[in-house]
């Protein structure tokens, strides 16, 4: 099943079901006017919502109308809870060398996480607004999965039921404040603005053999000005899976249901696949030829992110938006 | 104006006015369900609240029902984004002190600030429920505002008049898990739990002449176990104001209506005032005897934080929570 929220609904959106090709949907008011409102009660839900995805793949669905990615918000326009963990640790290790910063090997052992502004995500076609290119404009390339209501100390073995949908995740960061913000000991804030999403939420049974192990086994394929940047592979190279990422989440602490945890940037140690952010590249080329040559992006610049399934067709839609001046 | 959320009201609490001394609420349904949806259009919405507000300290509204804090689900039970200052320089030295971290002088002039989890928020009677006492839990009495919408990049002198309520804050902190989070880099998550909130959020008017220069100059005071533990003057010491709190926070980002800044851990230079949470106090207990002498809290334990007036009648109605094993 595939659920998007409509900009048109306002500040949380409408939730609508789109067909698995992307190419019509249907609203749902009767079900669940927005997706926060399903996932709050996902269990009653969700077998309706499945009825209308079914009568909808069977054309049998009254109201279905041609869906536009243009007119998507994020899924969670504005969500209670965005974490991002950093699961791909041969990306931290690049990008802590970009800093000169040692890497320590309790990396490879402790997830790292940080919570994110959630009060105004962005659709998959909407402008990226910073205020000035000298930040350091940067994509990050990732999955993030939506919880239901996730107990205090759930062990990681029994994660697995509270993961109810699937994204993608553009975790825009402005690179020449990181360093500074991290220096001061409290992590990223101005250094993480406001983050991209796919315009279809998927449940796990969307992907098929390709989500096992609380990992995605699929490429994430990024482009940058319709040039192809990157194509790691997210089921590679993932330290810490979702499961594990969500348990260390809900350690001293409740997860309420809409809940987003992100992967970080998906990084395969292959070198072949390429990047999923421009910091890491930036770092690679300090390595093998002493200084970074491709720059941040600039204001005009495109990115898109986008995964394909085996036959080839867009399983998310693809984010694909624009760095704007504020 | 004061306003608070009732359990009652499900995940997000009922919105209902209560009079100023906190002795009777009216439901206001047909205005705003929820503080959410009254923040979310705020400038139609408050005229009207005000109006049931005057007709309640009158004598005059019908409805009206006695008002007991124990109903009360914190003012926004779920928030979409929730950071917490550090503005009260002198508790960041004693707690780096106790840490044994340098105190580099930036911390001056550049505000430290953590985005918190804003999905499991406690109402003032709530239990604070943590799986272990070996985390060395704490509490951290502190001012929050809540805003309307704040674009990207307001100036600090603009900041004002977005600030819409006042609330106090218990910020519960793991101390001993915050070292080791602090190392890795991104900031605290496990560290900082879900944090609780006075029963009622006041509009800013409602302070008088306490409300000046974005601070708040009323004592802060908090109880543990019945016994005074402190009431430092939230308006003393306090290096950043909550304007420039509030335009850190916007430099790189809208603020959605709803947004919640904390003041960090009220502290005063002056000893004689107390401290808001027992890392100060064990610091200072440190730095005369050697050795911390104060325990963190244990199952069982009471912390409350209430805030005066003139008169001595309660602003916010009194933070009162009991320590609990999950």
């Amino acid at each position: 099943m595939k659920l998007a929220s409509l900009r048109s609904g306002g500040r949380d959106g409408q939730l609508v079901v789109v067909d698995r090709a992307l190419r019509s949907f249907v609203v749902v008011p009767d079900i669940a006017p927005t997706l926060q409102s399903a996932l709050d009660r996902w269990a009653d839900v969700e077998p309706r919502l499945r009825a209308v995805a079914a009568a909808l793949a069977a054309g049998k669905q009254a109201g279905a109308k041609p869906f536009d990615t243009r007119e998507c918000a994020a899924p969670l326009p504005r969500a209670y809870h965005w974490a991002d963990g950093s699961a791909y640790v041969n990306h931290i290790e690049l990008v802590r060398k970009s800093r000169g910063a040692d890497m320590p090997s309790f990396y490879w052992e402790e997830l790292l996480i940080y919570q994110g502004g959630s009060d105004d995500m962005l659709g998959a076609c909407d402008d990226a607004r910073f205020i000035t290119e000298d930040h350091g404009i940067d994509l990050e390339a990732e999955i993030g999965v939506i919880t239901d209501d996730v107990p205090m100390a759930t062990p990681t073995e029994n994660i697995a039921p509270h993961i109810k949908l699937i994204v993608l995740v553009n975790d825009w960061s402005l690179r020449n404040l990181v360093a500074g913000e991290l220096a001061k000991g409290f992590g990223f804030y101005q250094s993480k603005p406001s983050t991209g999403f796919s315009p279809v939420a998927v449940t796990p049974d969307e992907l098929g053999e390709a989500w096992h192990d609380g990992k995605v086994h699929l490429p994430l394929v990024s482009h940058i000005n319709g040039v192809l940047f990157g194509r790691p592979n997210a089921g590679v190279d993932m330290t810490f899976n979702f499961h594990q990422i969500l348990a260390h989440a809900a350690r001293t602490r409740r997860l309420g249901a809409g809940t987003i945890v992100g992967s970080g940037t998906v990084s395969n140690i292959d070198r072949s696949s390429g990047s999923s952010c421009l910091v890491e590249r930036r770092t690679l080329e300090l390595i093998e030829h002493g200084a970074a040559r491709t720059p941040f992006l600039s204001f005009g610049d495109r990115v898109r992110i986008e995964m394909l399934d085996a036959a080839g067709a867009s399983i998310f839609g693809a984010i694909d938006q624009r760095v704007v001046r504020a």
